[in-house]
């Protein structure tokens, strides 16, 4: 008879325990995220009472409802850890748990080979093979021949003819083994809980952004008339083969929409605007419509389509910038009176931030009627949708209900599985973390404030631990909004090393356009750029930079297409787990590694491994002794390798202890790709 | 209306989203425990978006369905940190979750402060106070005079005739803001999932335990006739007193149980024991009984009721080994064959770890009939519950399945709640922590193996972290089956100082008899005392050990029994999470220090401060500096205070840095009273 139940509140542990399913996010209420293609180690801790052998199986459960069953593998016998690696190959919902199992075959081989040897109980050892072998054959369903391997083996266990050592072999015999780690005789059967994984596409955890104003893009400022004529879609579009050539492979838009004209904001973010001035493109909405219309002077439909249409042509795709807030003069004020708060005195609440006041923006409510207020915002989603995007970066998520966006995300990815949201939530981790939890695919992060190698180091290894599982990070060095004094007063070493970091620590980056140029005047006591583009128009005269031009050179263009160059051809750079540390003898050279097994349709497989040694410092040179952790690298400690060094084409033979030079004479960063002898 | 939500395979995250609830056990598949008095912090993360107050409360459900709710305090804003202590004050299953919510007061007093200061918005602020108020009035039932409050608030905030700041020090008047910090204005409630909290008697965390063999406790040996004649429960009551003079809790017996004769086992575990060696108790079963019997050498079952009376009238507890294996001559062999592993030529297996056979004992098979083992190990139990027990040492309950100890703990505890089960499980971590987490009151540990300050500090800091919340430690310096070098080589100094860090670090320590008497020799080749009781009478003649005897002087009991004193004065000893750790200069010094607020039933309240200074190396005397963590102290880090010393009664004025002398030159420990010079 069957043992009787644990009953509630005890939930039953399992006749084999399976515990500390991972990944887990939130205790199983989220799915832990991964993309196409990208290695997930599913773990589990599995043990059983007395010396008896267990067993765990992965049991994975595709989106089209296929099942698949992998043996685990025990990879720390004393904390009775095991493992199953996946590499998911579809999007959708997966889902996976663990069956603890107790192992009769494993077990016999254990004892007897012991036994066997020493000829302790020899007769009783052999018989009991046997019957395990024909219990394997009985109770699983296998094929003919596998049968026959079986039966085969329980002949040779009892072949009273042989040596007792040859009556083992047979029970030992290879196609035994592999036989039974197929189709294993599994008793005890103990499954976990089931957790699910959100496969995304690719770009979901890697790719490298360009941001743009496209006002700016072609705008032009006639000397005479003192009057800026804005770029539209089709200037912006001249634009995009250079960011194309680049290497880029999203190219994001600040809001496109109408702008309010009531209290609208001038040149660095100054009050009582001059007409002509283009405002922020932040205050959205105005009598030429809201959210889901575009700004007059950036043309019409059929530009913003030619827009998209080429960036897809140049390999691009486009990112739109949502910013859930109005203008007072947008038509929703009107229309949906109900997704704004109105005072006691009858006035519609505008931001602030006790006492400072936002006059030009109202916030939006979503309490007063979230059913109209979701379906507003859903409506207008499909708008973009429909015209190809499918890329969205929010503006500071963290102001909107959390459930808000989770809802929205689920609902838009029912139909549209392909759209990616990126969280532009600088704020507390823990609304950073939970944004990620409920759906959206990337965040920006804390990068900009993480200059010290010890600082980033800490800040990375967080990100590509088990927050990997729910949060993606992007790292951008700066953005419209952020110069920090490291940008501002770092010199070329700095901007070269902020885009070499951000490209290579993680899958995504992204870089906001002028970062070629340096742009690191800041306004006075803010830590944002001088005459912000949020406010006017910028002429960035990128002719000028090009040869044979008045500032021919004095670009970094050809550095980030380097960086990019890169990216495409080492695919472990576009994982973020894969990474180590490694130590430098100077706290201020931060080197690390990734690696990547990259299996070919052919089969063949090899691992791309790539070494990043950089020094923090944008001021000074340094010379430092860094230590590497050969092993992480694919390599025995004494081995050496040719460090093949991407940026300069240099080509070094390297050990376990190597010398770099890095800083503002030479070179900040080294970027290498680890090759084999032979 | 309101709004859609988030379906499945999503689960919807909550309006105010409440994360991280903890203590939390397997995602809250099991209950988190504590004991009756003792602290437990209910933490949450919990926040919102935009810059609206959000506050927290605990809703407890008692064992009897009283719901108590509770303001939780925000102790860490930068990480959204919200805490609630609970001391529960009866035992059972207690429940817990935490509602997130929107505070509309709590905004308007952080924007009205500010903006009616600053005289912005003033009307619109005063009046939007009312409103509130008038809304807490209405929407939350409270008392008339409460109400009273409210209602003069808003006749305040209204009061034309007062000036602004009258107005609004009317709404935030200490009465009211005390009136809704009991009776909240909540909006947007969002409660957590709920968890678990199992509470048991204090014993369960805190208690001396003292082992016995009973059949040593009063042999004797005839030196004419070179034979041995057994102790009995009623010789062994004897003993009682001293056990209770020293301070201890609870007295802990070895099998008590008939011995096999087959295959037992002689003097140092050798074979072919002769027909008067009495045989290892854990060899149980014989034609006198089994598991449900006594061993006919130790008395009738009126001679083991009068010992559990006689412990229980010394204030003491019995606790008994149940160790469920049987040697060959156990009535279960015939009366519940299914209770064995037969093997393949119909021999039943004897425990073997291969080629090693142990043919003295039947290891139990719980999965041949699960249903009628389970019923039998239940009804064996019975009888000794039924007889006074109420506190199980159970061997090696490794080898047995987890899911039988959770299902026959659960039965159990049913019926018999303060029924406490002691796991024996020198075994792997997921094992040993498993077993807590499936009901096993308390641990043995790897504290006999940790002896260094280092190895000590970071293991109590595991064991008095999260893992506190299932499993509860017991710390033991040696048994009858572990002697480690340590204490075979170290002297006085080592005896003292294992048993005081055992008697501080945690609740729970327990000692083998003899360790007064510092039986440090080993059997050669072991890690197990020479002539282990295991397999003979050991008489130690207690009385050479009393004043005017032979041996006077030479025995711990004195120390032993001070620091059993110096337990029961000191409640911060009887808990285990109110740990902190010190340094010191030399890194074999360990030094930590409990606090424990207690609140006396009369109201008053102090802080129980204990410091402990320990040179981990007993073979040398140690000089250095010890830094104190004065804040953990109670104390401002200039602030200076009395060090009583227990052990020796010295005082000193100590500060956060002091030098302090220890060894075998002297004492190996300061076990210190903290106490404030007013």
């Amino acid at each position: 008879m069957s043992a009787p139940q644990t009953t509630r509140p005890q939930s039953p542990i399992g006749r084999i325990p399976v515990q500390d399913l991972r990944p887990c996010v939130d205790c199983g209420a989220r799915p832990a995220k991964a993309v196409v293609g990208e290695l997930v180690e599913i773990t589990a801790t599995v043990f059983r009472e007395g010396h008896d052998a267990v067993n765990a199986t992965l049991v994975l459960t595709r989106p089209d409802g296929t099942v698949e069953h992998r043996l685990m593998t025990c990879t720390n016998p004393g904390l009775d850890h095991w493992v199953a690696p996946i590499e998911p190959e579809v999007e959708g919902w997966w889902r996976y748990r663990v069956e603890g199992w107790s192992d009769p075959y494993g077990t016999w081989v254990h004892d007897a080979t012991i036994k066997v040897k020493a000829d302790v109980d020899t007769e009783l050892m052999l018989e009991e093979g046997a019957r395990v072998l024909e219990r394997a054959a009985k109770e699983v369903k296998r094929p003919k021949a596998a049968a026959a391997v079986l039966a085969t083996a329980v002949k040779g266990l009892r072949d009273a003819a042989a040596s007792p050592l040859e009556r083992l072999d047979a029970g030992l015999a290879d196609a035994v083994a592999e036989e039974l780690a197929q189709r294993p005789l599994r008793e005890h059967v103990s499954p976990s809980a089931e957790l699910s994984l959100l496969v995304e596409r690719e770009l979901a955890l890697a790719g490298a952004w360009y941001e743009i104003f496209p006002r700016s893009e072609g705008a032009t400022y006639d000397v005479t008339e003192h009057r800026w004529t804005s770029g539209t879609f089709r200037t912006a579009a001249k634009r995009l083969p250079a960011i194309a050539a680049m290497g880029f492979d999203v190219v994001y838009l600040t809001p496109i929409h109408p702008i309010g004209q009531a209290a609208k904001k001038g040149p660095n973010n100054t009050l009582n605007a001059r007409a002509e001035d283009p405002g922020s493109p932040y205050a959205i909405g105005s009598p030429d419509g809201g959210h889901d219309a575009l700004h007059p002077d950036l043309g019409d439909w059929e530009d913003f389509d030619f827009f998209v249409a080429e960036a897809a042509r140049l390999g691009m795709e486009v990112a739109m910038d949502i910013a859930l807030q109005a203008s007072p003069d947008h038509p929703w004020v009107t229309t949906h009176p109900e997704l704004f708060t109105t005072r006691s005195d009858g006035t519609i609440a505008y931001a602030e931030n006790p006492p400072k006041k936002y006059q030009d923006i109202y916030p939006l409510n979503f309490d007063n009627d979230p059913a109209s207020a979701y379906a507003e915002v859903r409506r207008v989603m499909q708008v973009w949708i429909d015209r190809g995007v499918k890329i969205f970066r929010v503006d500071n998520p963290h102001t909107k209900p959390v459930e808000f966006w989770q809802w929205l995300i689920q609902d838009v990815g029912r139909d549209h599985p392909d759209v990616i949201w990126l969280a532009e939530a600088f704020t507390k981790p823990a609304m950073m973390h939970t944004l990620g939890k409920v759906g959206f695919q990337q965040s920006y992060t804390y990068y900009a404030w993480r200059n010290t190698a010890a600082d980033l180091r800490e800040y990375v290894e967080e990100l590509a631990g088990e927050a990997s599982f729910y949060m993606r990070p992007s790292f951008w060095p700066t953005t419209h909004d952020i110069l920090t004094p490291y940008m501002q007063f770092g010199g070329v070493a700095a901007w070269k090393l902020r885009a070499a970091l951000a490209a290579t620590l993680v899958p995504t980056y992204g870089i906001y356009t002028g970062y070629e140029l340096m742009e690191s005047v800041a306004r006075p006591g803010a830590e944002e750029q001088i005459d912000n583009e949020k406010y006017e128009y910028k002429d960035r005269r990128w002719a000028d930079y090009e040869p044979g031009g008045p500032k021919a050179g004095q670009t970094l263009a050809p550095y980030l297409t380097r960086l990019n160059e890169i990216r495409r051809e080492h695919p472990s750079l576009m994982w973020l787990r894969n990474i180590t540390f490694h130590r430098a003898d100077d706290d201020q050279v931060l080197v690390f590694s990734k690696r990547r097994r990259v299996v070919e349709e052919s089969g063949h497989s090899w691992d791309d491994v790539v070494l990043v040694v950089a020094n923090t410092d944008p001021h000074s040179t340094r010379t430092t002794m860094i230590h590497l952790d050969m092993e992480a690298l694919g390599f025995e400690p004494h081995e050496g390798f040719i460090a093949h060094e991407l940026i300069t084409g240099q080509e070094w033979p390297w050990y376990q202890d190597n010398t770099v030079i890095l800083g503002p004479s030479s070179e900040p960063v080294h970027i290498i790709h680890v090759r084999r002898y032979f």
